[in-house]
This record gives structure tokens, C-alpha cells and sequence, in this order.
């Protein structure tokens, strides 16, 4: 099992779905992923929040043995989102964003936090993402994720991390924005010619695509019956992934595929409840037994 | 092996991409299921084409053993219809439609077409369905295709179709439309208690998702860089489902899982170029390491 780090948001939703609403509710890219990750490895968390942010939310995170050393106690308050979705769950609308401490973030972490053999460089302005990275020991994995707002405003920074990037993670709007390029296929062709020798590509209700060593991989969603609230699906995924590989500290085929399987099912839990209420409630057992499920839905032959 | 009859369209098509364009094409949704299944079983086909259908579009048929037994030749213009795709290739927009022959089409076939153990109904009216199923003697499996403009314009007619069914073959706006369900997963559900064990849901691009006897399976779409011409790839996916069921004469969880896969092979290689030309040119060594591809995309251990 090897150290897991990440550098992301811990922040207070606002948000509305068509079956209910919450305010202030435990959120950020961060807080998802190091929740996720904690079920299959030792994670490490560098983020920032405000003297707003309730003890009890860096509580449940600590509770899980994520090491919050990383994490930035600012002046001002939190990071917050306010976003919404209609009956096509597929897209929120980000109705208001207040960055907070986010806007003059600086990560600061322990000297023990640079030998950190799986980094993942969850969405955040990619000059972090950068000074993040410059100051950790070369890790055996770096991944990151990042979003549209990053895409067009700050490309090149954006390059430059994927240059240095063994893997990317994105939904399928983004890939094609990135690349400028209609065709998924082509797409990621093009993502994995920028450096990362991984390009993991999240497709909502319609599951997984991973290119990996020149291999496809296709994974589907889980088939739930309603989706509660889709909000940090995608960090869910990308924690559940990150877990396996550094708990597995192998980033071989085989282990990459598990991972995705793996993600998918801590996503398809994230998605049935409100922020991370499901998460909270979830038992190992409950995933070892979603895991066999999407083996089954999988399964050509015995 | 089992007999195979389709009940379907002869059709010649105007389609234009944006890769090309091709006047008074051979299409129709029989002929693509027809010329697909005939790699896997002995097929049998139910149709009507007018005088100006050229017979080197029979020849090609009958050069697949096909039996022509069903194809009646009758006085006016063969059935023609006129889309276009535009970048997103997923859907098409029918620019216009001449039934012609295919307004006042009755089927009428050969005695030894009654026993006829699978039977597909292709894209036509359901009245057209209900009347030949009527004199069919019961079918091992009877599976059945429509679209949108029977499912608003002939509801009561398609809901009895789908009593006497055992499969449903649908795109997912299909699915949605026919259940007024906008999640996909009640949707399929609501589909199987209107009579079939099993619903195959077409996805583009996403691939295909089967329920069958209360299990979830997902195929995905082979990762093709350019799609040509989706003209034809759900007719071309029944064709190798129904084929390799027939081929089989056996409908168990195995063989449904392998037939969408086959089914999703044969859809990848029609879309490559338009109308039949993949297709006529494809081989059975092509066939099976496209089948292995497809498993390696979706195996998840050894």
C-alpha cells in the first residue's frame, strides 16, 4: 500500500436537484476524492478552508485516517458552490461560485507529504496543480483532473501539467474542448500525444472510457433507477481510482482496469444521496458486492 | 442452426454525410438485417420493392442465400427515403419519405416461411407486424424494431406487438418516448412488463444495453476515429444478434451476451462506409477479431 496525495477543494455546497436541495452541505473536489480513496489506501490532503468550515466535516475526513496535515486553516471565508441540476442529471449549472481563502492559495504541507508515490491534482487552477507538483519527489503516478474554465483560460499552464502528467481524467466535453476535436476517439489520441500515457474519460449515466498503453477500456454505469444528486461523481470516481492503484502500488494493465471498475462503483454510490451522506454510510461489503455486479453486467463469457 | 425471417423494408436512400453524399442507394431496413444475419444463419426475408428496384440488389442478397421466397415485386415507385447527418452523427434528419409500394404492403410468403423458429420485425408499421405474425406458427423468439413514428402515431397496435414479443430492439430516445419515462433504467423495466423478457437498447456512440431475464449487460461502441454513415447500423446490429441467436437455436444468458456483441461488431463495420459497401466487402476472419477486440475492451480480469 503507498501514500495517496491530493491537492483539491474542500468547500460548502448549495445545491438544488429536482428531488431536493441543501445548503452549506459538506462538498469540494478534495473532499470527495480523500473520502473515496480512504476505503483502499492511506491518503494525504492539501487544501485550504476558512474559519467557517465546521470542525465536525475536518472530523469525518480525519476519522477515515486521511492525514490532514496539508490543510490550511486562512482568514476569509470558505470556498462555496452553488449549482443546480434539471431531470437531465447529466450537467449542473453552476449558479454562483464565491472563491474565498481559494482565490490566494498557496499550498503549504509537511515535509513528509513530498514522498508521495501517487499524486492526484484534483480540479484547481493549474499554476497549483504546477507548484504543487514541483515540490513533491517525482511520484510513481501523477494524475489530474481539470474542468472548462481551466481549459480556456489557462491553456498553457494546463499543458505544461499535462506534459508532466502520467494520466488525465475528464468528461467527454472537456476532452473534445481540450483538443478542439468532434470525435472522442481522436480526442484522446490527441490527449495521450500532450504526455499522459493515460486518458480516463467519464461519460455520466453512460459510464467509463479509458485509453491506456494504446488499449480501450469501456466500463458502463451503474443502472440506477434515479440518480439523487450528481454533484462530486466525478472526484468520487477519481478517488475510488486513485485508491486502487495506491493501494495496489501497481499501475500495470490489469490494475488500471480494476481501478476504473472500482471508481465506477464509488461514483455509483456518491450519486444517491446528497453530498457525501451515502459515502458516510457506506460499508466495505457494499462495494465488494457492486464490484461483482458490474463484473456481471460486464461478463462476455465464464 | 435455425431459420431466420426478417419482415422489413427494401428501400433506396438519399444520404447525405459530411464525408459524401449517395443517390438511389441500396437501404432499408430488411436488407441490412438480411445481408448481417447471413454471415450466422439461413435468412429469410418478407418485403416489397416496385419495378425500378434493380435486380443486382436481389442478386446480392441471393448470393448470400438468402431466400427471396417473400419479396413480392409490385406495380410503383420502391419504397425511397432522403436524410442527412450532420456532424453529430448520432441522429439523422429525414429530409423526406415516398412510401410508394410500401403504402399498400401486405405480406405474402411461401408455406414453408410458417415455420420459421426466429423471427424478426423490422421497422415497419405494427399492423404490418401483428398481421404476419398471425401467420407465423409460434417462433422460438420473435423480436421486433420501431421507431418514434409508430410509437406516437400506432401506440395501440405496437402495445399489442409487444404482448406476443419476446425482445424489443430500440434506440434510448425510443425507449423513453414509448414509456414516457425519462430514466432509462424504468424505462427498460416499464418495457418488460409490457411482454418481452428481453430489451436491447441502442446507444450510438455509448454502446448497447441488454436486459434480459432481470440481468443488466452493456456492450460498448467499437472506438472507431470516424464514423462514415450510421445509415443502416441499428438494422445491420439486429441482423448479427438475431444471426447468432439463430445460428445457436438457443436464447440463454450466454448466447443473448455474445449476440450483442456480434451484433455491436457487424453495426462498427457498416458504418465505415455507406450503404452496403462495408458490408459486402467484410470476411468472417474480419468478423471474429473485431469479436476479439470487443473482448478485450471490456474484460475486466483474465
Amino acid at each position: 500500500m503507498a501514500e495517496l496525495l491530493v491537492v483539491g477543494t474542500l468547500a460548502l455546497d448549495n445545491v438544488k436537484t429536482p428531488f431536493g436541495a441543501v445548503h452549506d452541505a459538506l462538498g469540494g473536489s478534495a473532499t470527495y476524492f480523500a473520502y473515496a480513496a480512504s476505503f483502499f489506501t492511506r491518503v494525504r490532503l492539501v487544501a485550504v478552508v476558512g474559519r467557517d468550515f465546521p470542525q465536525a466535516h475536518l472530523d469525518l475526513l480525519a476519522g477515515r485516517g486521511v492525514d490532514l496535515g496539508g490543510v490550511q486553516l486562512a482568514e476569509g471565508p470558505t470556498f462555496r458552490w452553488t449549482g443546480e441540476y434539471g431531470y437531465d442529471l447529466n450537467e449542473a449549472r453552476t449558479l454562483d461560485t464565491q472563491l474565498g481563502v481559494l482565490a490566494d492559495f498557496h499550498p503549504v504541507f509537511p515535509d513528509h507529504f513530498r514522498r508521495s508515490p501517487f499524486v492526484f491534482l484534483a480540479n484547481v487552477d493549474p499554476e497549483i496543480q504546477l507548484d504543487l507538483l514541483r515540490r513533491i519527489e517525482r511520484p510513481r503516478l501523477v494524475a489530474l483532473d481539470t474542468m472548462n474554465y481551466w481549459i480556456t483560460g489557462k491553456r498553457e499552464a494546463l499543458r505544461r501539467v499535462l506534459a508532466e502528467a502520467d494520466a488525465l481524467l475528464v468528461n467527454d466535453a472537456e476532452a473534445r474542448m481540450l483538443t478542439e476535436e468532434p470525435s472522442l476517439v481522436k480526442a484522446v489520441r490527441t490527449i495521450l500525444g500532450y504526455g499522459p500515457r493515460v486518458v480516463v474519460v467519464k461519460r455520466g449515466e453512460y459510464g467509463v472510457l479509458m485509453a491506456a498503453d494504446g488499449r480501450f477500456f469501456f466500463t458502463p454505469a451503474f443502472p440506477l433507477e434515479s440518480v439523487f444528486d450528481p454533484t462530486g461523481a466525478g472526484d468520487t470516481f477519481a478517488g475510488g481510482f486513485m485508491g486502487v492503484l495506491a493501494h495496489a502500488d501497481r499501475v500495470d494493465d490489469e490494475t488500471l482496469r480494476r481501478a476504473v471498475v472500482y471508481g465506477s462503483v464509488m461514483a455509483s454510490f456518491a450519486v444517491e444521496d446528497f453530498s457525501l451522506n451515502r459515502l458516510t454510510r457506506l460499508t466495505e461489503a457494499e462495494i465488494e458486492e457492486r464490484f461483482g455486479a458490474f463484473r456481471e453486467m460486464m461478463r462476455l463469457g465464464h
